[in-house]
């Protein structure tokens, strides 16, 4: 997306990720900041006082500080906005009206912006006031309610899919609106209004298939599949490994690797509905066999007959594997501190594709504002660093 | 995306997933079905003949069953991929080259052709020939090791995410190549090669940028937020909800809602390092408050000083609810035999967007190659139902 100019004033995480994904993909992203920066910058852990959590979603972009309640900061915002292709902003909805952005504001500096906005519970409706976090979200979505151990309580998702897949679909929606304005030429339309719980919700699009049209109320199931088995985490002599039949044509293949091929024509375990109602006798029996032997040895024979099977990781076994090398999982980027911080590569980029840190706050203030055009002796006006 | 194309050899989830998002953008999806048909066909539950699971990925599409391993088949293949945009598949790393689908061969039919593979592990490496479930990749990726109960066993992640979140990225990979294409004029490039194991690898970009620049391996932590807190579910007087601090602005705030005002200058609780320092204790004396009122009051009262908050929903309870009416949360199909099916709306489909139910198994073979200019005479040389 070179020559795609994208003016940020999104925060945390839903907006910043969205950012960072257009920013891997070449458009030029200005992170507008207020002289207090993205509150995210105080995000723990701090390392020589840079938040890791802000520096591994703000790659790639330049900062401007500018102090929107101010005329000056004004003037400079409708100033870059007027020169961008995109809009970006996460605020809580009707906030970005107080600052100068209004849709029709908007409309009148530069009609052709795409413009998204990324809320908790969308702009209008009567839960768009509350403010929202991941987890409030996946507590009003659903998503905790199918989380967690099978017969626990509902969990949060270990990491923040509200925020991360409303980043996501906000992105196709950007990109679909510029696609639109500049291969079709067309209006890029009103402001593009993501929620994240509308995202949790297109997330959980096959537990609400299952209620909406036989219901069924999913819950917690562990590590378990809802309709298929073996589908699922099971004890090896030494650790845990998960197994995953997701196909009709497995299970004879399965039976073979563990040395039950009777069991291809067992009629308790003909196909996945008949397991599922066998589970647990189907579960202790596999308990028993899977005990035997270590880890690594039962995925050494699933995986000579093609039966989809893994060893457990963490982040750190993956990080210090050849794998995340053979993978080029990382990209090194040094910061305006002079610190060398390796962070995961978008899944988009090539493996080669040079980073650059996220940006101290304001770091670009002075470049964006001669870009702009400003005179040195009006750049005086602003906090420059 | 009306007029674009999208020839579709996709099965189960992740491609399916991406396909259905680009066809609620208007894009003409045709999904190419083996005589056997996409194995999620058969996914229970099913509700007359109809997998609910296959019937909610695979709204707007239109299905054509070609034998790709007869002559025929792969012209028929052949005379599509020419009138196409794009080329979404999922199989195994390998194998379309074996249907006649190989990057030369595509090349060679439509060298405007956006192509796009998504698989477990990318299209070429050392674990590129393994089968892949999103269990699997949960598993090697480092997700499962960051989700569950706090101090418990890693847990997968109780809906797909590898899957879901490969799909997202594709369909962002694959509307970025669209737009370089159509509005710069560039080529669509080399084939999209993503892979679910580096989507989950983004997903834990925060988990990463811990590890990897601070040594710090997480686990799971239940329904806790690793850095912030108060930021987890918390046990009211009848039921679980869940409380969110996500600024330091929220703490002083917080403190007025639940009549400790005095905290807010308690130095065991000043910032989010000491509060994590000092959680089991707070934890321990929010226990105790929180318990004599039950959740509705607390969500009440913390609501009034703007702190995020909520509670725990289920499937059941959402699609109940009038929420899910206001939000236009579902849309409702009627299929080929005459069912009203209800399913979650794309989030970035506009509330009143009408949907079409997914295809039965090469309903639409004999209008698409009509389109494609076969006389009827050659089309009774294939299967059409």
């Amino acid at each position: 997306m070179q020559d795609i100019r994208v003016i940020d004033l999104t925060s945390v995480l839903a907006g910043p990720f969205c950012t960072w994904l257009l920013a891997s993909l070449g458009a030029d992203v200005i992170k507008v900041e207020a002289p207090d920066g993205d509150v995210a910058r105080t995000t723990p852990p701090l390392d020589a006082d840079t938040s890791l959590y802000f520096a591994s979603l703000n790659r790639d972009k330049r900062s401007i500080v500018l102090d929107l309640k101010s005329t000056p900061g004004r003037d400079a915002l409708q100033r870059l906005l007027a020169t961008a292709d995109v809009f970006v902003e996460n605020m809580r909805p009707g906030v970005r009206d107080r600052l100068g952005c209004s849709d029709a504001e908007l409309e009148a500096i530069n009609p052709r912006l795409v413009r998204a906005s990324i809320s908790g519970f969308g702009q209008s409706g009567s839960l768009s006031p509350l403010p929202a976090y991941d987890i409030v979200v996946q507590a009003m979505s659903g998503m905790m309610s199918i989380n967690g151990p099978l017969g626990g309580p509902p969990t949060r998702v270990g990491f923040s899919i509200g925020d991360i897949s409303a980043a996501l679909f906000a992105t196709v929606g950007i990109l679909e609106r510029l696609y639109r304005r500049d291969a079709r030429g067309e209006d890029p339309g009103a402001s593009l209004d993501v929620s994240m719980l509308a995202c949790q919700w297109a997330c959980l699009e096959n537990a609400f298939a299952r209620y909406l049209n036989a219901g069924i109320v999913a819950g917690p199931l562990g590590s378990r599949h809802p309709s298929m088995t073996p589908f699922e985490t099971y004890r090896a002599g030494d650790g845990d490994f998960v197994v995953a039949l997701g196909s009709y044509r497995d299970w004879p293949r399965f039976c073979r690797a563990i040395g039950k091929p009777e069991w291809a024509d067992d009629a308790r375990f003909a196909d996945d509905a008949t397991r599922i109602a066998h589970r647990d006798e189907l579960d202790r029996l596999l308990g028993e066999i899977f005990a035997l032997r270590p880890a690594a040895d039962w995925i050494e024979r699933l995986r000579a007959h093609s039966i989809p099977c893994a060893l457990v990781e963490d982040v750190g076994s993956i990080a210090d594997s050849e794998l995340a090398a053979e993978y080029a999982a990382f990209s090194e980027v040094i910061d305006s501190g002079g610190r060398r911080r390796r962070f995961v590569r978008s899944p988009l980029a090539a493996s080669d594709t040079a980073e650059q840190a996220a940006p101290a706050l304001g770091q670009h203030t002075r470049e964006i504002l001669r870009e702009l055009g400003y005179a040195d002796s009006e750049i005086e006006n602003f906090e420059t660093g």
